[in-house]
């Protein structure tokens, strides 16, 4: 029995199953788009009360009514995830895609903190889940726009591959030089390649943290290269971005635009035109 | 009455509130010119004055004549936003305007700091009305190339949006994470999430001031995955951003060399056209 | 008389300046060449004198060879400077040249050095003089590439001074803003609005030195904006010179290979093509 | 004898030279492909070795192991290279390629560290030889796309020399400026022109340790200026590449639907052409 025909017979078996699945998994129907709206707010409130936890001023304060908010939405969003895989049609499938686990991840952590304090921090991960927003804005454009960029980011992805493996080559030569030449001195900051490695990333992304600063001549000299190629090398992922997005965008507009003229079945025409511009002959 | 029929009735019922009128909202006429040319200098005086009367050792010198300048060009702007008020033909639509509330809000702060010291440095929002430079300007260039940047930026507005939710889901984990990992030193910087959300912030940016830095090794590594990330990153509003300007330059460029159809005088033919989109005349 | 005519005559009457000239201001002869090439090696060495000089511990041991070094150029330079006005067709042109200007401001800081003690610091501006290697490369691709970005930047003057306006606005309200916030702790180092500016330049432009940083909560926030608000508009300038240099280099190409074919008369053949590739006819 | 034929004759005469030949330099073969695996792993556990030995509180514990390892690496390292010598066609070609003398600089170090102590970290020069890992991935994808960034930043080679010139001229005139602006404070980090100018690389390349950061007003003004020309010019690299890379894009999109001439068997024609560029031929 395939999914579309277990679909339809669960509506007629199963009425409840499908109602909550409508509910749950769709923003179709006045009540599913309800249930996303207050959902995201539950996640909303969750991460904010988790930050505000973590500030010890106003945590000394609110503790105990952080504590309960806390209890509250975790124990909403574990029915959730179980209704979720009871009203789902291919349970395994969901528990594996990218929502299932993020949604796991983001109940784990309070139950967790019972055992191990601090991990309750790593609810954030629910911030996550306010990706399932743009399901209920439907709005397709941001949609296409957003595969825009996705599929402008994949076909770069073995140029960026290229790419990020030369900038890993550098910052291990250029991190070990600084070492020799930095490490040296007692008072120096490059105490250890790794940490020198550390610097050549904070350098040649052009972060420059302070943190870790060359003091000798030699060592400034090589940083002032090792900038110089930062800043012409970020060139690099840029223009390939660039390009990849003039493309991916010239290919989305043309999807849109084809009508073909019915006399010189000429392609071409803009999206406003009710003539065909070689002929002449009505679109 | 329309106001196009009210404006020509008020030229002649009314001539001194076309007069005015036509003095402070247009630039056309050599009184107009000559009155913008004076506000300009009299904005610039004013947040100048205002700069340097922060600067406390050039304060305590000139206090007294820093306080005459603020309060005349303070009554000669509230003047003028009485005159603009009462010669404009729809005046709720200029208050409720940008250059309305700009208007409204650099003459409030010195009527404010008679109650409230402080508030005086609030009219640097007259920065803003430098803006009306353009009008003077009055070079269609200027007004065509701003709007070429303007139309890009919201050409790629759902496709920024998207980058932005991105950098903002990444940015809170990212943050947690350290938090959880730098947080646990009595020494760390990293006292709470929205600390840490903040020098995320300040890496991913790669600003990088260095006031907040890892000291862990795992910190560190993690904040180099960060940086690397940002760098890349980066790449993506450049990238919509280009190709949204080389596609606004290429719109611009072709409605410069328009004809207009000789039956329906529509204009925004291509150059290859011969006939008419709209009404399919031969061009 | 033309120039050309009194060259052509200066070249039988005054056989000595047209020498002069011809090794001074062009490089094809050997005698030119030589003299340029001499001319890039004193001026580099100059430079690397006049860094060196400025290093205590440098300067401590070789002051009298670097003052000898020193006033030998600077007397070389002289002369040719005097040697140029002598030989040169049009002096005043010459003397308000860019070439000119820096060829005076690389000579008169030795000389005012002997008043004004520090002054001889200046002439690090003869580094500008290095720009005439390029005539000695006399490479028509350097010189077109350059052309090519000057023209790509020419070409987005307007965007980027409309551009710049804004970064401008940005950065005085938001610095006036960061004052307001800051500036009540008396540990601030936002201590007036000038000084919060800068920092907003620093913010801004992700240099981020961290010298200035905000240490309040909103303060923080506002400079989280900023930051990201600096992240997106970098965006800007660099698409706007994308933009340029793409639409610059094409039309850089498309004049370079304009055969049209004898037979078709149709244009777009490579620079390799032998045989138009519409008609098949020998180009 | 061309190369070819010795190849064969080769592969006769001498058949363990061959296999030796085909195992090091080939990754057709399941026992080739193997020995890149291997080799691959003995690099990245070599780098990671030297990189461990350089922390202090690791290398105490485990200092024997970490140099076992090491010479053990190295051995091998220089068996393979010694093998690479004996089996490859022309030596010479080989000792002088990148590749063989990448191979060299990566066992010399740990020989040298015999006598000069320290020398052993230069041994991370090892981690170009990971570059060898594309010869196994054998995906021609990573090949051509590798050729695309390489041929873009090939072409943009002129421009970015004369924006690299222009950049150090920026740089040695502004570091200069501000030594004589900063420099007269005894308190000040500007303590000659060569730290001047690697301020100046800091500031402009938007890095910002902080390190060094101006002081007096009128430094704060022109690091200002810089910053923000730092932030304009940023944007011509990324153009320049950006616009390459669209190119060579297209290039090599064009290539990949290449049809050869039927009669003189030549590639390169474009996709429109109806006649053979070269000899005329009809496609």
């Amino acid at each position: 029995m395939d999914p579309t025909q277990r679909k339809t017979s669960d509506k007629i078996v199963n009425p409840l199953r499908h109602k909550i699945h409508e509910i749950i998994f769709e923003a179709d129907t006045p009540a599913g788009k309800a249930f996303d709206i207050i959902l995201l707010w539950l996640i909303g409130i969750s991460v904010a009360v988790v930050m505000l936890e973590s500030v010890p001023r106003i945590n000394k304060e609110y503790q105990s009514l952080f504590t309960i908010i806390e209890w509250v939405v975790t124990i909403l969003f574990t029915i959730e995830y179980c209704l979720r895989i009871y009203s789902v049609y291919r349970p395994f499938v969901y528990i594996f895609s990218f929502y299932g686990i993020v949604d796991l991840l983001s109940i784990l952590p309070t139950f967790l903190s019972l055992f191990l304090p601090g991990t309750q921090y790593l609810v954030t991960i629910r911030a996550l889940r306010l990706l399932r927003v743009f399901r209920i804005l439907k709005l397709s454009n941001y949609t296409s726009q957003g595969n825009v960029l996705l599929s402008a980011l994949r076909a770069s992805r073995t140029k960026i591959t290229v790419f990020m493996m030369a900038v890993m080559t550098i910052v291990v030569i250029m991190g070990s030089a600084m070492y020799l030449i930095e490490g040296t001195d007692p008072e120096t900051k490059f105490t250890s390649i790794p940490i020198s490695i550390y610097w050549a990333i904070v350098t040649l992304t052009t972060v420059g943290y302070g943190d870790i600063s060359p003091t000798t001549e030699l060592g400034q000299f090589l940083s002032s290269i090792l900038m110089i190629l930062g800043y012409a090398i970020i060139a690099v992922p840029t223009g390939i971005v660039s390009s990849e997005i003039s493309k991916a965008d010239v290919v989305e507009e043309e999807e849109i635009n084809t009508t073909s003229c019915p006399s010189c079945s000429r392609y071409g025409h803009d999206s406003d035109a009710t003539f065909c511009k070689y002929c002449g002959h009505s679109l």
